[in-house]
């Protein structure tokens, strides 16, 4: 390696773009602060011919990120094409093997083969990071791993998808159907090609599995999430549950228990005063609960050209300054494998039933909670014009299998006007 | 330095006590994050013979914490001791003399005396860690100086003693008065042995001057620190604040202007709705903006044994770890002096007056201010009973020359019942 530390970046969409342009525009500041010349020896991208408002001209071009990935004067390969497969995926092996640092956005990569890359790394002695790959410009893998490395983790917990809690808040400011909001988000350009990455969660939870392997020296298990989008989640919801002082988010959870690693990216209620509940917009939000720490909470964007390019080069300015850590805080042959906890933590759940307006409904429906070991912590039936009245419940903790059960059961009652509703209130 | 990292422990008061129980009780889980055993050789305390409750038995005593710093068995000193000269600077000099490191909690000596010590360590190749010096369990200093390295800072904002703010968030929610409520302080043990560090806001201000030398590349410079307490904040100004959709929050800001580097702890407005102004209690917030990532929040326990120990940990294992940076994050003799602007950035201002209750009054005041090129955002003017009224005012953007010049004028209209209130209303 020359003194100066030479970048090779492959992928020059918005990240892309907003790294070399920080590389460009904070030379000064970067070599200040590293103690060493920055610089982009390569890039590579589908289409060089295209107007990307930015000088590359000083930088030679590979079409084949392998290549890049291999060139002799690039010491840290910079991949920000995306995908949990394919190119990157190929490209990254290829640098690591290569005896290349790399750095990367990609959380899917990073989910799905998260483990075979850190064994990779620690077998040819590179550092692998992906700050950028989990809640943009919030430094959360930092934080986990540095500075609270003389903590047991108790609990992460976040907001880790902008788009989603646009979609909610959104929802809920305007009076408007998760549809109406969802074409919005769509003509905003907020959504992913594929946009059930985001809505049915499977971006968040990409992230929220690589802090639970960090945060619990586990191997990294994307498919012990469990996993539900805000698909179902209506305006009546969104509004009942402010009435009961809830905001509803895409709430991501993990934790150790006797049970073992569970991991959740559900729609959960949190209190509307706490930092999560009044987290607005596209913001993203990191709560890490340490034992000595007791709660941190980060909050920052989590997407965008300037956010993201921002964590990776946290990232590479880590890597110029000489910090070097293994993949996951700790050596990749040390991380355990946890089974996946089968159901989540007890909770109190919040309900919505639209009653017919019957004598005694809303005793059968109480009396079916009761028998399922239920207790209902409160109440809140809604004056009707119509034929079916709406009633809120708040229980008390009970297990999700006690719930379904009573779900299960209350069609026969013969009292309901439509499929109940039920969504985790989550302890804050 | 052998495979294990030895500490020597100077301070057994109640972060010594935490970081001693966690290196007893985690030793498992830090070797396996650090890839080595960290250990106590030896501790320093003024009486030996106090039952700390914790088994200090297998440790070396010493009585003189430089005795302590120059012993060969320790690796790194961790000063915990405080106070910003006297035994914890000598200590700190003689550890990096002789090729210690040092960690310490001690934001004062920082404040003061932390460019000497960062040319020192500078010299002599050591690292001086001091995470738990700012914001107890916040990893301001790692966020700042590793996260945000490829920002330009834009300011750095936060509350950072958690006693003031409890006093003010307590002042506010039981309705009590300042001295009501230092007293209830006072028999908590919320406060410093001298309660003019926390309420004179000196204390938060050596943090601040220690983040804005990491932000700005500047050398720390406390004396430039334009401090004001909450000493003369009444439960009146709390209320009508709230009534404006403000909170009265103790508020560093530190930001690089055409006029010198700006950096003022003084009491300051903030919008209620605003992460800053739902802070309540003794918790501590440090906002940093940077160009690229935007604004960042990090929220957590600003003291405690537990949080502050944890914050001590992230230094300590950033060193087993190798992670090893300068002290203000770029070398020390690279740290610039900029002048401290001698005036603060304009802002919009509340003002507060008790009129008498003759005709006329109001426009005496309206007069003085647009003489003095102040308007007016918005005014409110309370029904009384007696013959003086209070009125409140949120001015438009003014400096706060213009500002001292109208209030000078005041007392001349003779309509002024009191002494006039103005509190900075801070832009976030």
């Amino acid at each position: 390696m020359s003194d100066t530390l030479r970048l090779g970046i492959a992928g020059l969409g918005t990240v892309g773009r907003g790294v070399v342009r920080i590389v460009q525009e904070k030379a000064g500041l970067l070599s200040a602060r590293a103690g060493r010349e920055v610089e982009i020896s390569a890039v590579c991208a589908r289409d060089p011919a295209r107007d990307r408002g930015i000088d590359l001209s000083a930088y030679a071009w590979e079409t084949d990120p392998v290549a890049l990935a291999r060139r002799a004067d690039v010491d840290v390969f910079v991949e920000l094409m995306g995908g949990a497969d394919g190119p990157a995926l190929e490209a990254t092996r290829a640098a690591l093997d290569a005896g290349k640092d790399v750095v990367t956005a990609n959380k899917a990569m990073m989910a799905i083969h998260g483990q075979e890359l850190a064994e990779l790394a620690d077998a040819t002695g590179r550092c692998l990071r992906y700050e950028a790959g989990v809640a943009g410009a919030i430094p959360a893998v930092k934080v986990l791993t540095e500075a609270l490395a003389g903590n047991g983790v108790e609990r992460v917990l976040g907001v880790m998808n902008g788009t989603c809690n646009y979609i909610l808040t959104r929802m809920q400011s305007a009076g408007l159907s998760y549809d109406e909001v969802f074409a919005e988000a769509a003509k905003l350009g907020y959504l992913e090609a594929d946009p059930t990455l985001d809505v049915g969660g499977i971006d968040a939870g990409h992230k929220l599995a690589i802090l639970a392997a960090i945060a619990f020296g586990t191997k990294v298990n994307f498919d012990g999430v469990h996993l539900e989008g805000i698909e179902r989640i209506t305006i009546e919801d969104i509004s009942r549950a402010a009435d009961m002082g809830y905001r509803v988010k895409l709430l991501g959870v993990a934790q150790m228990t006797g049970r073992g690693l569970e991991q959740r990216m559900t729609p959960c209620l949190v209190p509307a005063n706490s930092p999560l509940g009044q987290l607005e917009n596209a913001t993203n939000m990191v709560v890490v609960e340490g034992d000595e720490s007791g709660r941190i909470v980060l909050q920052g964007a989590g997407a965008g050209e300037g956010p993201t390019a921002s964590a990776v080069l946290s990232d590479i300015m880590d890597i110029a300054r000489g910090l070097r850590l293994p993949t996951f805080g700790q050596p990749a042959a040390t991380l355990v494998e946890r089974p996946a906890a089968m159901s989540a933590t007890p909770a109190p759940y919040y309900l919505r039933f639209i009653l017919d307006d019957k004598p005694g409904a809303l005793a059968k429906v109480a009396t079916i909670l009761g028998n399922n070991g239920i207790s209902i912590d409160r109440m809140r039936q809604y004056g009707h014009a119509e034929a079916s009245a709406p009633v809120l419940i708040v229980t008390h903790r009970t297990t999700r299998a006690d719930l379904d059960a009573a779900l299960s059961q209350m069609p026969a009652t013969g009292v309901l006007a439509g499929e109940p509703v039920a969504i985790r209130i989550e302890r804050l």
